[in-house]
């Protein structure tokens, strides 16, 4: 027996009526790639993304459609995301600084018929135009006074393109599970793929990002999205901030400390989300000028572990609070937010820190597990890890075009290839990526935790660990060090360093000087690179 | 093109799972039917859900039967409700305060097929057995040291029941839009009529009630729903409790303010709700004996109008946050809650007690518009009144067995029968029940408002206000009376101190004075009969 409640489908579209409505004269502030600020609101943006959404279909897009955008984070990058999927086509947000290589592949891959960009952007694409025939448009976000001279096929301001359409547009009425939006991984191997969005996932995702124990935005937020539209489907926060009618604060193309301080304290944000080396920056800036968070209270940081001594420095000079969060591009992409639960609200000091290293708990919507390599699962001790794996509306189940092939395990879970420990309140901690850790004698060894103990050494610049073949053990790991400059430190200093504060059998059996670490056009180590070049390593006493 | 998203059926038993993995020890507090304070946690409920689900299913119970509860908010009727919902049945909640009669047409149409009551019920339910046909068994919310002798069908004491089973059970798959629950309408006209929950609209609705603006509830928070479960879907606490991790303290039978006082106080209560009626009681226990509300940060009203003096009272007294709420059983039932959002966040005193009068804005998810008799939109103007429709994913599409035929417009939106206006921020304020509405000349008049007005004259106990047939108005408003014991006001008197207050045309034409004023069982006016003993009434100058 079914239900008598109303057929209303999950359709992204409804987020942004819903803050034309109910938060209409709510301000959206942009940094413009143009200079000025900029400033609209959710009423207006709708109205625009209804005319792109018009102008799209006249353009001859159609449903399921994917449509590219190469652009930082403005209000004009807002509109085109919610005209695309309004007209029912497919939002592909492309990140700009992958290898101009990839970026073709991800278009030619994606099969991306119109492409916005930013003019930031334009030089590039005129390089790679000739690799990417699926483009059969370009759009640039500007209006016609700052047009550019370009050699794009069908090149057009933005501004111009909509200005012969009014708006007067009703939402494609797609069903739920319809494809919303698309962005790709940025792997460490082989091709980046394609994780396809339904509208129906995103708005799920949304709602329970939107948690008091999540994001916990209201419509007395002012936010401000520095992590990029681009990056990992935006955090949802292209979704979360309309959805909460928060006043939205778009930082453009200046993500370096002095222009995000500047917005931070000229439009009163409260809450900003970015990786940990935006706020390196940020934070690098407020000791060099005395600056100051008044307004600011919360601060998310992902994309990669959120260092200790950050934590700290946000909290205890700044008053600002930290929430260190998990996801991935498959996981639309929070995981896990780091909010303090009651058995841990009263910390202070470093017991705080202690938990605040972990990346936190899941909402409503998703359900974790870890397994040994054979799918068994591991206790939620706090120290058992295993291969972490997750379940949920907002999680893929295939890449696009069937790209890596079944990666659901019998239970529907996703594995992560991310590899952690989970406490008894259910806060997961990240030690590693399951193919970097260490496997010596059945037991797993955390190549992440012995690069942080390394790094910790005064006298070292980067530091890497991976696995090398070892006849009685599988794998040992071995330490890679590229030494600050100038300095003399010696593989018996640095393991002296490390000794006591890791079990003995985590200890590294060897170290490498090496003069520079490979690093992905994202910035993170290169293992596989770095295992090629340690192929044929072989520890002396084995 | 469909996205690629994991197909992950909103039910409603993953909220009490999740509440059990990642808020396992969250305790679950009682004041149990038999006295004693009761303590448990979410862990423990979803055991002795998952053994009544068991149990349930070897009673011979199967998906889509109809399973009724006569009980108060504890613990126990927590795991039922769980139980129910997750062998694929429909829990139904009876409101015990209806006519005996009415409970009996309540279960026969809804087919129940086993009843969970509380100790409470039974010398009810044992007189109304014989008019309960369908129910093959009644469990008895209680242990055997509690059992009473009863003569009701294979009555058993529910901890009995239960003890057989292990609770090793998987929960019903069923369709996310498969029937939860089920609640009977109170309507003042007719046989009350069955709404129908699905997995899907309770889960969805228990996200969006959750949302900051919103309930707002967290990890952090204790709350003590003092609402009934079988008011109203329990206004979606149940879900939206275990859904947070918050604790939960259960008031059992007992609402008077001392009981509820002790509560609030010893088990530190952070948020509250229910209706004014409650409020009264509690606020007049705090004034005799000068008791305060330590913990208590957040009160939610609802049900009827929160009068003004209430509000200022928790406000400027307590230092409790008034949250005025509307829903109704058909929409699962919140619709709008008052909170402040940044227009409003900063009045004071009389401006921000204005706000606070309005019943608030919804959340996402919930559609709202207001029309004339011709189904024409209003403008959102805070003044003009017109018949509030609202559409949405957890709001009813139709009646159970198609009672009341029809019940949505052209568009999808289901009419609430209610009258209102709605400001420039998308706050709704209910003027009336559009039955009740007087309709003079083409205008609408406002029977709740002349009601309001003249019940703060000093000699006027109640008053109720409805329209009378006018051949040159077609209806003006008559005024009708019960005075202060010992009172001699007379009708001049009413409308001199009414008169400049309100529009000249809205002034009654007539005054009546009666002993008494009909009621509901739930406490409204009853103006059908009121119009019923006014049916031949005419105005002297008519």
């Amino acid at each position: 027996m079914l239900g008598l409640m109303q057929d209303w489908p999950l359709r992204c579209h409804r987020i942004i009526d819903h803050a034309a409505l109910f938060h209409a004269n709510r301000e959206v502030v942009s940094r413009s790639v143009e200079g000025p600020i900029h400033r609209t609101t959710y009423a207006a943006i709708r109205t625009k993304a209804l005319k792109t959404a018009q102008a799209l279909e006249a353009e001859g897009i159609r449903v399921g459609d994917r449509v590219a955008t190469l652009a930082w984070n403005t209000g004009r990058h807002l509109e085109v995301w919610y005209g695309i999927l309004g007209c029912g086509a497919v939002y592909h947000t492309v990140n700009p600084r992958l290898f101009p290589e990839q970026i073709a592949y991800i278009v030619g891959h994606a099969e991306d018929r119109v492409l916005f960009t930013d003019l930031t952007f334009v030089p590039l694409l005129e390089k790679l135009a000739d690799k990417l025939p699926t483009v059969e448009r370009y759009i640039v976000l500007t209006d016609a006074a700052h047009m550019p001279q370009t050699s794009l096929k069908n090149a057009v301001a933005y501004e111009d393109w909509i200005a012969g359409f009014d708006g007067d547009y009703a939402w494609k009425e797609v069903d739920e599970n319809a494809a919303a939006g698309m962005c790709y991984t940025s792997g460490t191997t082989g091709n980046p793929k394609g994780v396809l969005y339904s509208h129906r996932s995103n708005v799920l995702h949304s709602m329970a990002a939107l948690q008091v124990d999540m994001l916990g935005l209201s419509s007395n937020d002012v936010v401000m999205p520095v992590v990029p539209m681009f990056h990992a489907n935006g955090w949802s926060l292209a979704f979360g901030m309309p959805m909460a009618g928060s006043k939205c604060v778009m930082p453009g193309a200046k993500m370096d400390g002095a222009s995000i301080h500047e917005l931070l304290e000229s439009e009163g944000v409260t809450c900003t989300a970015a990786v940990p080396t935006i706020w390196l920056m940020l934070l690098q800036h407020l000791e060099e000028t005395g600056g100051k968070l008044s307004t600011l209270k919360k601060v998310v940081i992902g994309g990669s572990a959120c260092p200790r001594a950050m934590t700290k420095k946000f909290q205890d000079t700044y008053g600002v609070e930290v929430i260190h969060a998990w996801g991935m591009t498959e996981m639309s992409p929070l995981g896990t937010l780091c909010s303090l639960k009651p058995a841990y609200a009263k910390l202070t000091g470093d017991a705080r820190l202690d938990v605040q290293e972990k990346q936190g708990h899941p909402p409503f919507t998703i359900e974790m597990k870890i397994t040994d390599d054979e799918g068994n699962p591991l206790p939620w001790d706090d120290k058992t890890f295993g291969r972490l794996k997750v379940r949920g509306p907002a999680i893929t189940s295939s890449y696009f075009k069937g790209e890596g092939g079944e990666i659901l395990d019998e239970e529907g879970y996703f594995d992560t290839n991310d590899v952690g420990t989970i406490d008894q309140e259910g806060y997961l901690r990240i030690t590693d990526r399951s193919k970097d850790v260490i496997k010596s004698g059945g037991e797993w060894i955390s190549s992440i935790d012995l690069e942080n103990l390394a790094v910790g050494h005064p006298d070292v610049a980067e530091a890497a660990v991976i696995g090398i073949a070892h006849p009685k053990w599988d794998e040992r790991p071995l330490l890679i060090i590229v030494r600050k400059e100038g300095r003399e430190v010696e593989a018996g200093d640095i393991l002296d360093f490390m000794k006591g504060k890791i079990a003995n059998w985590w200890m590294p059996d060897a170290v490498a000087f090496v003069d520079e670490i490979p690093h992905t056009a994202t910035g993170k180590i290169q293992k596989t690179t770095l295992r090629e070049q340690f192929h044929d390593y072989k520890f002396t006493d084995a």
